[in-house]
């Protein structure tokens, strides 16, 4: 039987998801960091642009208002664009990058690649993604240098563009000189280099630097802000930081379905967030549940964390038993990446909630 | 020069809509429906979906609760998705009724064709529109006929959907038995009828009757409903009728950037509009201002309707000093369709500020 | 019933196309150009090429000499490029110089727009054709200006290239005059020249200039050369004047299915027509041909030439009674361009096979 | 510095291929099959098909009767087509079998993952491959198994097909059991089966079992048969044993570029090959000399095979000192995959000269 998104008894969900994705919102989950609502800096934006009527389609002060904070945020005049989601955004920038000839070098765990349907293959026409398995997960200059050279004839697409995902989709962050040394070798290769920032803030947070540290002044060419996981309803920024590289996005979204027409919405959230500092502020607690999880059950035997825990993501291995005993006291978690658990804090985790998710593994383990 | 969406000098903005978008947007302006903001039904429903946490991607009660709501507004168990927005919503739909080398027919001045950039041919990988003139501006069975029969060799791309705008770009209103004649002539020639509804509800309004009547009952297969001119801030509908069609369009909406990982609210409002009868309310107070507005000008010599006012438009042939006139006043419109003003009417519209630009028509045209 | 290439029984075929492709081809018939078979100094190239082996992908000495001859032939160092077809030609070139979001501007009777399923939106993944009607049917620099700034707003695709058919469809050769006016507009507007010369000899031949008076010469930026309606069995070459514009057009070329593995078979036929002159013999026949028919029956009452009779084809306006008698003596044609019947005639022409046809012409029209 | 297909400096292509593809064709080299020229069969069917006028697009009799020998030598009515490469053969049959967010499983060794240029996303709009790695190189149930069911969540392209090649990129030959074997997983869970047959000759003659038997007989549904590696100049079949799946195929070939005007000069060659034997005696022959080559080196210390011979492809494994030699003396070979040097015999292979290289090897390893 074909249903809709509403997704009622679509049999295209595993039986992982289909669990997870049935049971009733409360109490909180830390199960994905997008089962948090709006924060109260980007609602209040909503309700303050809700005011009286704006010209649409982007020519409104509220966008206006936006794009500078960007340019101030990141201290540099680059292209701001708003795109709904961080599928379209990601593969809307590794289009402009591209031709469906090209490719794009990324991180075997990579969102694009697994985790986006094929919507860069979509977008880009065909541009192939291709894949480096490493250790850690994160790229290496190394594994660029090997997947850019291993063919250059014209039976193989030429690659042209770089991809990171920065925090990685298991929580590890890029250092600075990771980057730049990543950066360096795209700029040897004549490669572009793209980060795909959905969790950007909780990158930001963990390194302690500016945005313009972590991305321009370290060689990125184009960011992929996530908003949505950083506590808005919906929307991201996608920032060219090589101003020549934005050369007709505009026309890119519009075609793509992908400029809004009441783009104030989509824009004044991100007034909130940034005038304000909740952007940084709602990373920084997302990263320290995270961490206060990964303290809390430091000496519990038998329970480990999978990946280093760097930003808001703690991946536990542990006993199916375990497992089933969370699960029993009612924890929802993803378990398909790797066998763990995962857990993800958002702006509006709740402490009280996450100690009782460190007692209840500590005691479940016992 | 570059610049983003925010448009900054963009040079590729006509002048006309230049100066338009470039003005202050108080007081209120009838130069578009999407000037306007979030209604208070809609705004609610976003309020009370921003309590708490929910599950990610479309199995949230919220929009488990909207498509039912979809359901029980057409009488019917159709298919009910979300995407951003109207050309995604169009260009979607009609990509999953044909392959890359099939050709849709629509009217000249359809949406998809005069307004998307292209969207349609990029979603469906080059399907090409084949465009009918026609008195008026509808779609007719006899256009239609001639359109997907004047051909018939692999070298034209082979007509399998029409498309038709309820209520047209100009605000005409397709009657019941107008849409069942065009899709008794789809159904002869085996073809698929969709929907363009950005305005549906206007035109629900207009005729009076029900959801039901005017598209499943007399024949259309797929429907776009429009929420963002209805009154909320972001958001389509996509309701196929015929279930079989709708087989993997989740997958569709996914890979094309339009699964909204926070789909409560993107749902909610129209748990908000749907569930409290706003959706037509709205739509029946943008009709009236419109039918208001030409009433109060009537008899203003020199000035005169360019299209039956049948729905929230009102497009005025003036003399160009009379445009100007308007324009000194501070009143902003459109003129890029015939050279006439075009006034659109949205739930929010100002029945003093409608009658005040009546009387500086009246006054300036004297 | 669905039925492969070879059509048998074929819906999807006009009864006009039906009746016409099922007969046998014996007598010769001229209802197209391309039901001509390989010329000798084609033949001959294959034959010799076929000697021994040869390596793959375009790097033997054929496909050198042949791009060579092309360089010779078109006196500049011009890229050149080898496709199966004119439509794959055409629509790699234009794809070449846009991106989807972009539109190429065409003559309401260019073969992209009538004759090629959509391969050009196919290609470019949604680049719109955006169609002149002209007396005429040539392009003129006032028709591309109103296209090219009729929108200018991102709601509609931007205009960056402009293609002209030379000769056209109906056999109209463009002077180097319009030709030049032309590319002085598209310099203008920052659009690019692309030129369909499926019958780029029979133009040169009627114009008496050379190949490059046609094109570079006067500012055209990419060439489609036609080879198999000018004598050879498959084939065409794509000449960029502007090198730049061509970088990584092989790896498009073979992305798309384009790159022949015996390259050499592609490439030898070429230079058995450059290298001998028979590519303009082959050309300079066709077109007397045409001139012959139309001078043999220009006195014949009722009987009309419904287009100048520039190149290789005559269109004649005829009463259907004089048609079908043509039909019943055995005569093929297409009508389906104006309800005239069209003859074209390759390089094989028998002018013995002419004289009759004017014969019966004149003899039935009395 | 950009050149076109003849690739005079073109800085894109490896040192291997660079030297490979520079040196003159003679004497004989074994480095790739298509390096061959045409048969003497395929030849002389040109040559009486060239013979005349002939209606084109594929309604002439050569189409009809190419056509009907497939049919004949298949043993079933399936729908036959002509395009004129592997690449776009193998695209258009995978498109015809996918949406753009499905998938397509197929070997890490398969040519349409590592030698296509992405053809494959882009014919499909970026139906995404997804590989399998395994012992031998063959795809296996189990690991279809596990690459289909492994996710299920729409974030994931919906695997839609599996293609297999036959024989394997290195040579290996599927056993009918091993098809079979694979078809039934297919149909277990709803994906259809696609053979890449560009050496499909090659196979039938090692097993020496019917086309019919290797194909429909166990269950694949869509056969892509390769024409030039077997002795044509250009062109490869696609069979559809599934009638259904060939809906309007014929437009998607047209919209493609893959549509030959002069159809009789892809179709006759089958004709020539397939009435006189001679496809399965050229593979055999490819086949033999494979053998001849492999068994005369057999007991040379220091040199092995790196894959069982069992098509007309020898793959060596060899210390660099020996390749050295073997290029010192003339010799030519890729050595792109594994390291090693391939070797591949076509319909043309000379005996005296494979027993050359066999002595050359067995002196130079001395």
């Amino acid at each position: 039987m074909v249903t809709g998104q509403d997704q009622r008894g679509r049999p295209a969900v595993s039986q992982d998801r289909q669990s997870l994705e049935q049971q009733q919102s409360q109490p909180q989950q830390f199960a994905s960091d997008n089962y948090a609502g709006i924060c109260p800096e980007a609602w209040a934006a909503m309700a303050e642009a809700n005011e009286g009527s704006a010209v649409a389609y982007g020519d409104d002060d509220w966008t206006h208002r936006a794009s500078d904070a960007f340019r101030a945020l990141f201290q540099t005049n680059c292209e701001v664009f708003f795109a709904f989601n961080g599928t379209a955004a990601n593969s809307l920038a590794l289009a402009s990058l591209c031709q469906s000839y090209h490719s794009v070098i990324c991180a075997a765990s990579a969102h694009v690649e697994t985790d986006e349907c094929g919507a860069p293959e979509f977008f880009s026409n065909g541009s192939k993604l291709l894949v480096a398995t490493t250790d850690g997960g994160k790229l290496t200059p190394d594994a660029v240098l090997a997947l850019a050279t291993g063919r250059s004839d014209i039976h193989y697409p030429k690659p042209r563009a770089v991809t990171i995902t920065q925090p990685t989709e298991t929580g590890q962050v890029y250092t600075l000189d990771e980057i730049a040394a990543l950066s360096a070798t795209c700029r040897d290769l004549g490669l572009r280099l793209h980060m795909d920032g959905a969790r950007f803030a909780n990158a930001c947070a963990a390194l302690g630097c500016s945005p313009a540290e972590m991305t321009w002044k370290v060689g990125v060419d184009v960011l992929c802000f996530g908003g949505t996981k950083n506590g808005m309803a919906v929307g991201e920024a996608i920032l060219f930081f090589d101003r020549a590289l934005a050369l007709d996005f505009d026309y890119r979204c519009k075609q793509a379905g992908q400029l809004a027409s009441k783009m104030r919405f989509l824009s004044a959230p991100w007034v909130g967030v940034l005038e304000s500092g909740a952007w940084l502020r709602n990373a920084a607690h997302g990263n320290a549940c995270a961490r206060r999880l990964a303290a809390a059950i430091a000496d519990v035997s038998g329970i480990e964390p999978m990946f280093p825990v760097e930003a808001n993501a703690v991946f536990l291995r542990a006993p199916e038993a375990v497992l089933q005993g969370l699960r029993e006291n009612g924890w929802r978690f993803y378990t398909f990446i790797g066998g763990g658990a995962r857990f993800m804090f958002a702006w509006d985790a709740d402490l009280a909630r996450v100690d009782q998710l460190a007692a209840d593994i500590r005691a479940i383990a016992a």
